[in-house]
């Protein structure tokens, strides 16, 4: 079982994500949490290339194509061979924040993303995606209750991208059924006890 | 005038480079030399990962996508500034590197890794491209000649790979008018001024 995660940050995508580990665990299953970018030792090194500030010259096809370098490691080193000894994979964020962001949010050619994206990953295809969504307005109003630290790179970037990047994402999930649209705005235990009941239908 | 130059190492398609360049500078042009990967603080980053022998658990589409965002970088913030104030630029390796490395030599989706070119490339196609062309037997003659030291992570790559890398470039160079397939055993001075006429007579 292959499960992700998506979302704009300060969604709650992250808390999702625990909660649904720590379900699993209390049941005596084999979890596999996944941080993107990152999660293999090339992977790491590309997302630091990605996240540091310093790199404000970086151009958004150069972005697009890391972030499908990174995943591509990660897939082949870390995620297929977890599913193949019948682990539960859990990812915050995979292949649908790539399109969502370079190709929705970047404005780069949306069908070249989407291809990139099935090259990085091949097979490796999500069994269920769930997409935490929340407005620009929710996300201000969570940011000024609860000050994080520094933005980096991308999120130094201005609320016309994260409109787009939203669209994006509510566009993917009504043309794909196995993305999950999830109101972010419920209360944190009753959106784990939605997407726990979604996978339990989903196996049974 | 954007120049690439071509080949497998040992070809001594680097030499033919500064030989080049030098030509260029004796007539009083600014000339721009590229190295392929890298030429940007970015750019050889990603150089360092592609060539560190740690990283021996890279995948092959890794690896592709790797090229492929230094090259975007190196184009965006380097080769188009200079080719527009009217530079000459040569490269030693470019996107053809990619086709007959990645696509040809590691049996990658050819049509997917040629789009990937355009895609990091976008119109800053080279005016020329010289291909230095030398078989694996003359390789293995000048590596006895000539040890440069110890080989790094793509150089450790075994003979099949290079048969299939040069059958790559020479299918490139007869579809492509714009490759010049120079038969790379000649003597060196010869090679350079078939360059140079070959050259001059584009800008005739």
């Amino acid at each position: 079982m292959f499960i992700t995660f998506e979302g704009i940050d300060y969604s709650g995508k992250s808390t999702q994500v625990r909660l649904l580990e720590e379900y699993y665990q209390n049941l005596g299953k084999e979890v596999l949490l996944i941080r993107e970018p990152g999660g293999t030792k090339i992977s790491e090194k590309i997302r630091d290339l990605l996240l540091d500030k310093k790199n404000m010259v970086m151009t958004e096809k150069t972005e697009a194509l890391l972030f499908a370098a990174a995943r591509a490691q990660l897939v082949n080193e870390v995620i297929k061979p977890a599913l193949e000894r019948g682990a539960i994979v859990i990812s915050d964020r995979f292949h649908h924040s790539s399109i969502a962001y370079q190709g929705y949010g970047r404005n780069l050619d949306l069908h070249f993303v989407e291809n990139l994206q099935y090259f990085a990953i091949s097979d490796t295809v999500p069994d269920i995606t769930f997409f935490i969504h929340i407005t620009l307005d929710e996300v201000a109003r969570r940011k000024m209750e609860n000050n994080r630290g520094g933005d980096d790179r991308i999120e130094l970037s201005k609320d016309e991208f994260y409109h787009k990047v939203i669209d994006g994402y509510i566009k993917l999930s009504e043309s794909d059924p196995k993305m999950k649209l999830i109101d972010g705005t419920k209360r944190i235990k009753t959106i784990h006890s939605d997407i726990v009941d979604i996978l339990n239908s989903l196996s049974a």
